[in-house]
């Protein structure tokens, strides 16, 4: 019964898959707090999380690129593993996010803690509910759901353009808060680009479940 | 024959990778060059060369998926296909990093042109001489010349954390010239990312040619 093997293995990978899925969440979610409350341990965690994200990361390729080595899968099958090995790189890079937050949080621990015109939690908050939205779909095989991750992107990048243009004029009115304002145009940017990589993920949820390509259509029409 | 006519495939889907390699080099020059000259022109010709990678990445894209359902490939075969639906990936977001370099130019437009402590120019040149030695290796198969992208990368790295510290110091002394600053910081990220694409890309290569992921190796020990 080499075909139920097959389905197991599939299984298996999807399995890996989720488990990496809730480590990349996990420090992205982490890196917010920790930037939000200057915490250094959990810069610390953060980053050790982001080496087992790499691991995880090696695992998942390899697992894939021996499905297809061994099994020549077909039509959805072989749909599933291509859109593993591209979640998988986008799962990668919201660790390297979140790693770079916390690289920012860690330059911040002698500066003075001032507040600005910026709120880098609900940003995290919304980045961090596309990801675990794109990670639902793809773990309920719920295209519908991962349509809904495409809707969401909007709203961050115009947060991210509002928190570019308030703190370009915090810097210039108060130039002694240069480097904060600095991190916080950078982690919301981070932000951001975690939220295109949600994005990417949900795509090829639906690629994978629907055999379509959406990137690049007329709804997306942007640059990273 | 089917095997001749699968190998005039390959032969064409990495024809058709590397055409698509040609555009994301040329968009990350010209970027670099709209930039430093403040060149409107030449920022709309990029995003129309982006708009074309774009279109690019999905024909790559379905070829190699195409050429993995119908043919089946083993090996070293199945690695190159692997590796060109990375790389195509890569080459898609060094197109995205010329688009926010010639976006952040525009933004410019209406700001007085200064001095900054900031080689953009040779940081471009940088990244752009590592993107076509990946596409070199990709071209000739050539692993060690693929390696050599690899030690580049620090280079680049190194510069990207003087930029940020020196336009820090800038924007504390002269807050006249935040916008200037920010975009110069900015641009040396995303010409940093860039470099770190080439990377990937040069991995990617050693990975088809020696099917040993080099990724994540002591080497390389650093996050996005």
């Amino acid at each position: 019964m080499p075909r139920i093997n097959f389905h197991q293995q599939l299984a298996a990978l999807k399995d890996r898959l989720l488990g990496m899925a809730a480590l990349s969440q996990q420090a992205l979610e982490f890196s917010v707090e920790a930037y939000v409350s200057r915490n250094g341990g959990l810069c610390t965690h953060v980053l050790d999380i982001e080496k087992a994200i790499n691991a995880a990361e090696t695992v998942v390729d390899e697992m894939a690129h021996d499905l297809l080595a061994k099994e020549q899968p077909m039509a959805i099958d072989l749909r599933f593993i291509l859109s593993v090995i591209k979640i998988n790189g986008d799962l990668e890079r919201i660790g390297d996010q979140a790693a770079n937050i916390v690289q920012r949080a860690m330059l911040l621990k002698d500066s003075a803690q001032i507040s600005l015109p910026v709120d880098i939690q609900t940003m995290g908050e919304k980045a961090g509910l596309m990801i675990r939205t794109a990670i639902q779909a793809l773990l309920e095989a719920d295209a519908k759901l991962a349509e809904s991750v495409l809707l969401m992107d909007d709203e961050v990048d115009d947060m991210n353009k509002a928190v570019q243009q308030e703190l370009v004029e915090v810097m210039q009115q108060r130039p002694e808060v240069s480097i904060q304002a600095l991190n916080a145009i950078i982690i919301s940017r981070n932000l951001e680009r975690s939220a295109d990589h949600a994005t990417n993920i949900a795509e090829d949820v639906i690629f994978w479940l629907r055999g379509s390509d959406v990137r690049h259509n007329m709804l997306l029409a942007e640059a990273d």
